[in-house]
């Protein structure tokens, strides 16, 4: 399998239980999570020498972050140990009608204080596949937009092709702000993937549809995919649907664009939901993961679609999943008759 | 913001966890409730000067009620100490098919044995806007339904507005005993609010719909409003019509009658349900929070349903939300979505 | 009421809790639950003389699954102490798209390696209206397949009715084993209950239906149905329709045919599913008890599929649930208000 | 092994958890217990034939502890359903100097208010070698007392043996009252248990030690267990010794008076000290047992203390111990090695 | 009663359960406390008007530290909303040789970050008693120690008492530093509190003990409380004396000198320890009210230590304790006998 | 630091919580252990390159154990997928007077019944410097007999050291059998590791101590150490010696002979005791460690007892401290004071 490298903030997470509100909390289910720690736990699961960079605290806390990094088979060599923090996210789990919250601590934390010249990628990127990081990083700190800037930069200097999920997020910075750092790092990126929110609030490109009503339309998406591609020279741009009916009720599908031709998923309907964090970075890994192996492009975008579709009924950040079950469920079997 | 006042008893709720039977329960979760107790929870959340009266007995389960009480910021100088017991309720959680059970052990209870005498009503309410009651609290005791008439000549006199809930517990009295006391009792209400069921349990006045078979219909209750609204010389009338598809799954809708238009709100699918316990009561104190800062009757309507629709999502019997997160709703964010 | 026995395995099960992954469980629930005992269980809550018979290892985790049925007012007179150990299943609970998961480790039980001398058969089945096995324990071993045959033979002559639920297991045999075994034992089944696999994979008859689509269709049942009546000179034949739309939702109904005439009973839609474990053995014990005391057929299936619709609703194997309660939801009352 | 009858409440008992306060716990936990339970618990455990008599609501709460009793091998024929409420008692577990704290919520309970000819002890006394019952009962109310009278009167005319641990509750009643009531009753009774506190509470007779200050001193029994003997002519008077160190700490030894030898146990260093309520109960019930099975009174009373040292370290009102495991402990194996 | 301030942080606690290391840890139990919180809890359980004065984020966490506070009936209308975030700290809890751990995440909080000119110190100290702070919140940042200066001086203005428990944290600031910011501010302090490490570490004086060999000897206090008494002109010095045998176990006595007489009061042993944060904070706060309350300064002390020796039996920063079982404890029943 | 490899079985250990018995149970906190799997997880946390052998069933229970290897660091790249189940433990934690109690269930498991052949020692064992195993492998099977002497003759031929544990466990074998097996097997083995029952029962030399009485003596052991030595040629001999006051409390002491000099490790005394299982291995590790990085003998023993005094205070079967930690309770840190 091939050699695959994120970069990115991996977070304490503390969550609400038993639908509790933070007004009602007495504990706090904790896991650590975060979009590129996702990625790589994905991929690791489906087989992959998968490489996690980042920065942690030398303390307890830091070690657990590792720890459970290491115990989904995650390779941690080239994580650095130290500075003051680790970012905190708190998460009240909603239900029906009230939506999930979550409330970041993450600033000062130790990645969004470090350097370039702190981690070794021109020794972890050397032999890679794909190099992947999120819009979420580059929000954290200048620093790290630059970090992520001169690691693309040796990134394409040793060829390995460079994945995106711009996940935009409106409690770290502006749209303004965003777009300023996003469209000229995204010149460095291959596989570009986002949700309507995330191409309008990152690079300013806005499909037809409309989030908050819950409505999404495929076929609004034709023409921002083709300007995009065009625009940033990309090799997929790539995008899930969420319908989001309620806290707990969604509908979920994706779309892959290859320059060619435009790919639709099956679409899944996910009733009820046990926790959807996360679930955007499964369908980043399992896209990579499709397109790594297998020719045909609808395949690759039905094993991300699947994966991610099966990470929602999954607690926690990482998606525990098999290749193996996310094929079954590509094959047709959402039954959910028991196995036995 | 207002003072309000409100009067009743408030219980030890002992509920099942994780869909347990009571014939399989190892553990309890406790919380604290009852339907004046609930409202005043609401009201202190929404910014108002909120006071329980009540009595508890001078023991811990009796300290722990009125902390529970203290951290939602309801006032409880006006609580007496003293009798034997507090009442119990035994709540059983039910899912799908399968209806919650509750199992009343509050008879003796140290409010049921009160007497007027003990309270002080007239310091109590001076000032207040409103005094709400429910019709659990004439049910308890004889004692407590002439206590409750004794309050609401004291409220009339200083000129305070009086909100009742019927309330019919089957449980607690006939419909014979119901309506002889409380038809009576609601010549002092100005603000009487009820379901399909206690409209004609307790006043005789039955609208067109069927709550067994989980369908209602607005159209069925204006005629019952004026009606009701003539008779008793309300100010307002109102009403949750609840379609219970199953345990898990409820529809929900308010209305609303002032003497001159009928008001319909929006409607909510809630799915799943966690806890609905204490919907009523929140729909209650929404529609109070609502007449007091509205000028627009629609709007107090939508507050109040709004309000509601989310304590079904967050459980035990106080509804822990806060006026914007209400607005909210109101203004058609119901996807879910996570705020991050 | 009468005196019904039952025999076959009782394991321990291990369960996942709050939809986690095996991957992932730092604890498990634990409770006890097969076939046969399931059934004792549900008799004995519908008042019978229930008598499970059983192997159980001489150890405290033996004792724990005695006391478990005794709780239930089950009696045990007839077990047998001894043997190695305890069968285990190991439970993942799925969510929405991703179905439960059964891991067994029974090989070697206590059961499956006793012979039919061990037990007091005579004495055990001297005066039951009727002795109900399933599929599963003569696929444990050739001791057991060869032990319930004799039992059979005991009962015929004893006059004792004879109940099976096929119950096929994929993971414990083949269906060419399973034929071979199941089709010369079924010679002495008076009331034999299946579903559309069952069926086809015991005996080799295949109704019109597709499991994997979650779609059934009653009508595709009355040929098999009629033919193995007739082949097998059966008094009853029985079975369940499971419309899986997924792990946390599906469709239930009945199906019945006493030589003349073919019922079908009420549709039930069961959202969210707690349970789906031992819905099958509701249904058969159910279905006993009804035929047991009503004349009417139609009413004998719909109290069998109310009561395993309720089971659905309940964490465990055991169905907890009273006559009263299953005759109320048979009445019309599946609205899930609270009751109180 | 031998009939034994126990008459009493069972109470609904509802415990703090991780050292929690009453005004810290957000959930209990539930079990069901009572002095003369608790001793048919034992009983059963060590193989009697243990019937326990008391009226219970005929609510699912009522069955819970109904179900707990036969999960035990207690044998429930007699119990009588009905009556308004369980009984309750609140635990609250303390710790070091923190003792621990009961309140009681127990009037008005069913037994409390039911009568001598609502049971059936002629039959249930029948054939019985010991009837046991403890002062709380004659301390519930005037019908309990006069109960417990009519029914020692049955077990004298029946020949049957009368146990009674005297168990002064303070919160239950006056010492006059006690008095007043227990000595007339001590005259029917055989075998009389009771510690320093009750001898004195209850009777009127005060050996030399000091609760208080955690002092015990067997000597100071002598004279009043002869007096005892003497001027009620028991059988039997046993008495254990606490000495109170800490909540977590006691020293724990027992007497015995045969009328002619005074029999000194072991003594038991008790740390840390899981759950003592029932302590008391679990030597009633080994004394009984002991008396019954050993010729060597040294050897009943060495049982007596071992298991209720033994009852210390477990959860619950109820001793769940083996004979073989008491025995154990009596032959000097308290050394605590994990046996594998 | 009187009227009490306290100024300084509360944070976040998040400790391990089940004696789990922070390595094995999957949830964290909550609660909130520091210093002079914790002193206000205790206070406002003695009956006092008890303020807590601090600065906390606007957010949902924040919010939660307040409901904790008003939940122990301690006015935060003195409270002021903003800045970034709750300090946190980690919480791991030790057993037996095992120490508990704490890992501090409390830099740039709210109340770190904040002015004087924030607070409304002359209206909220007007008409106090007792002002106190600890030499936790100067070590905070310069902000806070210049804060702490200006609020002293506002007291001594207003002729309020001021009580300083030096506290000091090596986590937090060095010695050097420590000695640099307290020795000026001690000089407006009235009431000094310190273990043998605090006076070294702030004043720079030592007494004749050795903390980590767990010996303590209140002989050698005697010089350094009356050269601190002198050096500082205070009206009152006092000590805990902890004797640190174990994780679990310790020893505890208390020192005051009043400028005439040295104070010893009883010795206690606790065994086993269930939380011993906050014991310091529940004597600083015992003493306030002793002094307060009593004539006799050896009560005042007894008063004091035997609150705090509750506090180790307790869960959690807060001491939940009534002044009625501190006295209880005074006067000698530390037996642990249950109540009932 | 140094490659070290270990073999042996790793099993699911299910047990109990809050002090319950077995009978009482409703849920099992789970994790994974095992002698040898236990000692490679605390090399892997002194840093050691530390790898875990053994064969593991190809379902979710074998994955997880796997991942709690990984978790900790511990090498997993030659332990083999296959045979039918993995083994399981019961453990009944104890207190005080009562013992913890454990019920093996791993007959039949993969290891049990596999072959030399199946694994690659050759290659495992290259450039390793320590081969440990425990006196539990051979007991497990004819096969694994037969197994661990062909590993140890790879062993020897690769020059690796060979430490054992000899671990007699009298539920899996008689001390003839073991006495049959493990006389030879030591043959191969350097580093010998014991307690008094281990010597006796496994190798028929016995120390003049008694463990039932709980009273060990360093004294008793020099005989027979020499005697060890000489008759095995071994180049080290070594001890625990654990003082069984209780469950809960015990002393513990450790012991080594390295031909020349007797050596005693300083006495810790632990109470209360979080968790005994794996101590033993702690130690065992802890010996290996401190031979492997110290000249002085003494402190290689100090090493090995204070890491193992520590594990006693750890949940689960791993030992989860630091080397740093360790030498801080070498060095005389056992006040359990807090670290903040």
């Amino acid at each position: 399998m091939a050699k695959i490298v994120t970069f990115g903030e991996i977070m304490l997470r503390l969550s609400t239980i038993n639908c509790e509100r933070f007004s009602q909390a007495k504990s706090f289910d904790l896991c650590f999570g975060g979009g590129e720690a996702n990625v790589a736990v994905s991929l690791a699961h489906y087989g992959h020498d998968a490489y996690f960079i980042s920065k942690l605290p030398d303390n307890d806390i830091g070690k657990a972050a590792l720890k459970s990094l290491k115990s989904e088979d995650v390779r941690c060599n080239y994580v650095v140990k130290g500075g003051n923090r680790i970012g905190i996210y708190y998460l009240e789990v909603g239900s029906s009608l009230r939506g999930s919250k979550v409330i970041y601590d993450r600033s000062r934390s130790a990645i969004s204080e470090s350097n370039f010249e702190e981690y070794n990628f021109e020794e972890a990127l050397n032999g890679a596949e794909v190099f992947h990081f999120t819009g979420i990083t580059p929000a954290l700190s200048e620093n790290c937009a630059l970090l992520i800037k001169k690691a693309c930069i040796v990134a394409k200097k040793l060829g390995v092709t460079v994945s995106c999920d711009l996940n935009y997020r409106k409690k770290l910075w502006t749209k303004e702000k965003a777009r300023q750092v996003m469209i000229p790092l995204v010149e460095y990126v291959d596989i570009c993937i986002g949700n309507e929110e995330d191409f309008e609030a990152c690079l300013g490109y806005k499909p037809d549809s409309d989030i908050i009503k819950g409505k999404t339309d495929a076929a609004g998406y034709k023409n921002i995919f083709k300007t995009l591609y065009k625009d940033f020279n990309f090799k997929y741009v790539a995008s899930t649907l969420r319908e989001s009916y309620s806290s707990s009720h969604n509908g979920w599908k994706g779309l892959l664009f290859d320059g060619q031709t435009f790919y639709e998923s099956k679409h899944y309907d996910i009733e009820p939901i046990v926790d959807r964090v996360g679930s955007g970075d499964s369908f980043a890994a399992g896209l990579i993961h499709g397109l790594l192996t297998q020719n045909d492009k609808q395949k690759a975008l039905e094993f991300a679609i699947a994966a991610s579709a099966l990470k929602h009924t999954i607690p926690g950040d990482f998606n525990q999943v098999s290749e193996e079950e996310v094929w079954n469920l590509v094959n047709g079997d959402s039954s959910g008759r028991v196995s036995r």
